[in-house]
């Protein structure tokens, strides 16, 4: 038993990891495969392995069960067939397992606790400095976000003209000295074979990893971006085959953690060399080979997804009209019957690009209209930086005004009395939530959301029977007021300030 | 010739009048007619008189040439025919001539001044005390509006509940002692007559007139209301006789005061007893009988009338949608090809209902967003005041922040090297308008609006050829600064503020 290493003990819900040494000749990625099976009394399951380098092949595993597993790791990449067994035990503080589809259009972890998404994106964080990225983390620790997007290819876009530090394949980027949005198209695009994806660099997925596990260990779920059209190294326009080979490796490597979703692509309708059949074909393949059906979603240009397909867990949109930003969540979530995360709702900052460019007031706003209508949100911050790093795309350090509030918000969210909200109709007193599990007519909690208008007063009237605790909340200066009760037809005074919001929540004996 | 009074001179586009002993028995505001001719070398028109009660019919007549004219006066309210002869003098400062649409979608004056409405709302202040009305002129008179909305008949809603001070007919209304939103519906409806809308009250009439006249001297619009729903008294439900009667009646009045337009109805489609035949019927009407072709619209509440209609002169439109109030404006304009006036687009101010509630920035940004669609917008106040006094109602002060904005709008719309706005298409920075005559590849002069975006610098590039001078527009603090000049692909460097503006104007020699 050499030529086999793993972890006798695991945490529930933790990657467990076997490391065998198998055959390196030829091309280990695509001449050979490896899986683990496992039993445990709850559960079975056959996962597949990948290469790692260096005549290493590893498997890894997330139990769900605190029980003891068996394991067998068979594949053309070795010549036996190893045994084992482990324990798992109890998750710990702050480990609830993958979070998943609850109550419909919710999201709740593993272990029942809701989840409430008040995401974040970075989109090349893992390409820059170990430095930047240690920075971020570090930003994200004291920040509210809970979920944070990021591509896996290396990004070329505005503000962003920079290889990575090291690329997902072996190969050497043709190089331009000073890039800029104007001379990048003098790339040379002649050899379209300059990187060889099929032979992947361990490494840079390696350094994925290591944040994949900080985050996790921060609480943060990994929004995986797969594929995205912002590349100048012709990573976008790999083989099918190259492509499917791509997906087996990523989800071999990261699928055993905890958080991780999959955002099958950003702007998808940018990458308009691909079919709605082949993009079918990766969502479908990803559903089929990940163990533990993590979330999946497809996040839209001007065009959004289908995403009533069957493979699609929920929708992550990217907002299409300039006026009516997230005001249409609603209609989308009716429309898709799925949870609604507004990935991409324009970034908090002051960049030329109107997507970029909007204050931290209208950031917040976005993000209560959107969890008052029963969906959720995602920021991100564009501001112009002497030495070009923006939040959006380097990660850094956060220099806007809406980090704040939206973990005020996020503890409003946490004190539903409930599992997620959804829009009241008719809404009645500005956009009004009440909890999915209530009726119009008597709802048990009301979220009432102001947002720009300033009344001195707002009356309510919701039945005769239900005597509601009523709270003034201020969702910009975080203030929570007690404003006493009412019942029938009551008023309740307020400061003529914008961004304000009511909770009335009833006073029921449960 | 004791029994005729009239003026022998008069200034262009000015109220003539002539004042004649006629019959008074019976009914003589429906019993008798009186008509003036008027011959000049440049026109021909006949006018209907009114009855003015105490046995006096009045004639009124705009003349519109510098020339003398004759008259006849003639008609059943007298045994014979008057004529005369009156001599016309140029008009004077300030005087323009009545406005009508000019260059499809846009006003200006009958003396080609072109008219940029910056228009206000005071739905009741002729039926408030003398005190307030002159109040409500001072308040005026330090203000950019030059258009006031306002109805003829008193008005029964939120804040409004007292009687006018006057009545248009005969009649004793039914009192409720403190009316309030909950017992009106106690009122007598009982006695449909209790007013008789065949037997008007000329004195009411006359306050109007003082008023039109005050409004003309102060170069202000009166965009009178004809019909409206808010209304406790049944003038709403006059029978078609009654109000064709109350049409005449108005015409004969008011046509001559070149400052006069005609709202038909505010929010129409809210008086449910009424079909469109009807509203056609009267709207026809109207410009059947209206000498002078003033302007004509019909506002709505949720449904738009069909502002295609050929009796229909420019859209007078309530915005429908609450997060697009102002930004459909311009496919407005593209569907009904008329002069776009968004005349209710909520209120400044902060009472509970959401209509009249938005911050003075709000207000601001929606006449920009008006503006730089080629469009034109109505201001209004709604302030919650100890005394009750509610400007968009009842007039008094004005006490929000717009107004000054407002002021500075209309001194850039007056700067506009053309006559009149358009979007361009597309907008490309921001919200951009160019000059109506403009093509929209090589404009002469572009109105870039940003909005709440906050960008720190804006690339332009419009053509190779052209140079621009550079302006940057504050329009919450109102200044203008001098960028330099730009040509081909040039940049502005901007403050990071919501609410900036550029205007870029072609140096070319003309």
């Amino acid at each position: 038993m050499n030529d086999i290493k793993f972890c006798k003990t695991i945490e529930q819900w933790c990657v467990w990891e076997v490391a065998v040494n198998g055959k390196k000749e030829g091309n280990p990625y695509v001449d050979f495969n490896i899986f683990g099976e496992f039993v445990s009394k709850s559960e079975t399951k056959k996962v597949e392995g990948f290469y790692d380098g260096d005549g290493i092949y590893r498997i890894r595993f997330m139990p769900s069960y605190i029980e003891e597993y068996q394991f067998n790791i068979i594949g053309s990449a070795i010549d036996t067939t190893y045994k084992g067994a482990f324990v798992v035990t109890k998750a710990q503080n702050g480990n609830h397992g993958k979070v998943k589809v609850a109550n419909q259009f919710h999201f709740a972890y593993e272990d029942g606790t809701p989840y409430y998404s008040i995401g974040t994106t970075c989109y090349a964080w893992i390409h820059q400095s170990e430095k930047l990225q240690s920075k971020t983390l570090q930003a994200l620790s004291k920040s509210p976000f809970n979920k944070i997007r990021f591509c896996i290819f290396p990004k070329h876009y505005w503000f962003n003209y920079k290889d990575p530090i090291q690329f997902p394949y072996e190969g050497t980027p043709v190089n331009i000295e000073n890039m800029t949005p104007d001379n990048f198209k003098d790339y040379d695009y002649s050899d379209e074979n300059q990187f060889d994806c099929t032979k992947f660099v361990p490494e840079f997925f390696r350094s994925i990893e290591k944040q994949l596990q900080n985050l996790m260990d921060m609480s943060i779920e990994a929004d995986i971006i797969i594929f995205h059209p912002y590349d100048r190294w012709r990573f976008s326009y790999m083989t099918p085959e190259e492509n499917d080979l791509y997906l087996h490796y990523i989800v071999a490597r990261f699928a055993a953690y905890r958080n991780v979703w999959w955002s099958l692509a950003n702007e998808f309708d940018l990458m308009q060399n691909r079919t709605i059949e082949e993009w079918e074909h990766y969502g479908n393949t990803i559903k089929n080979i990940d163990p533990y059906d993590h979330l999946r979603s497809i996040h839209n240009w001007r065009t959004f997804y289908d995403h009533t397909k069957d493979w699609i867990t929920h929708c992550s949109i990217q907002r299409t009209d300039y006026f009516k930003p997230v005001e249409l969540s609603d209609q989308w979530r009716s429309q898709y019957q799925k949870p609604v995360v507004i990935d991409e709702l324009c970034y908090e900052g002051n960049i030329y690009g109107d997507w970029g460019n909007i204050t931290g007031e209208d950031m917040v706003r976005r993000f209560w209209q959107s969890v008052c209508r029963g969906c959720y949100a995602g920021h991100g911050e564009t501001f112009e930086n002497p030495e070009g790093i923006l939040w959006w795309s380097h990660g850094g350090d956060l220099h806007g005004e809406s980090a704040p509030r939206l973990e005020f918000l996020l503890q409003i969210m946490n004190e539903i009395p409930g599992h997620g909200l959804k829009l009241r109709t008719p809404s009645k007193f500005g956009t009004t939530a009440i909890l999915q599990e209530d009726d119009d007519e008597h709802p048990s909690f009301l979220l009432c959301y102001f947002d720009r208008t300033r009344p001195m007063r707002k009356p309510f009237y919701i039945d005769d029977e239900t005597e509601y605790q009523i709270e003034l909340i201020d969702t910009w200066d975080m203030t929570i007021t007690d404003m006493g009760t009412g019942k029938g037809k009551f008023e309740v005074p307020m400061p003529g300030k914008t961004y304000m919001a009511i909770r009335l929540t009833a006073k029921i004996e449960k």
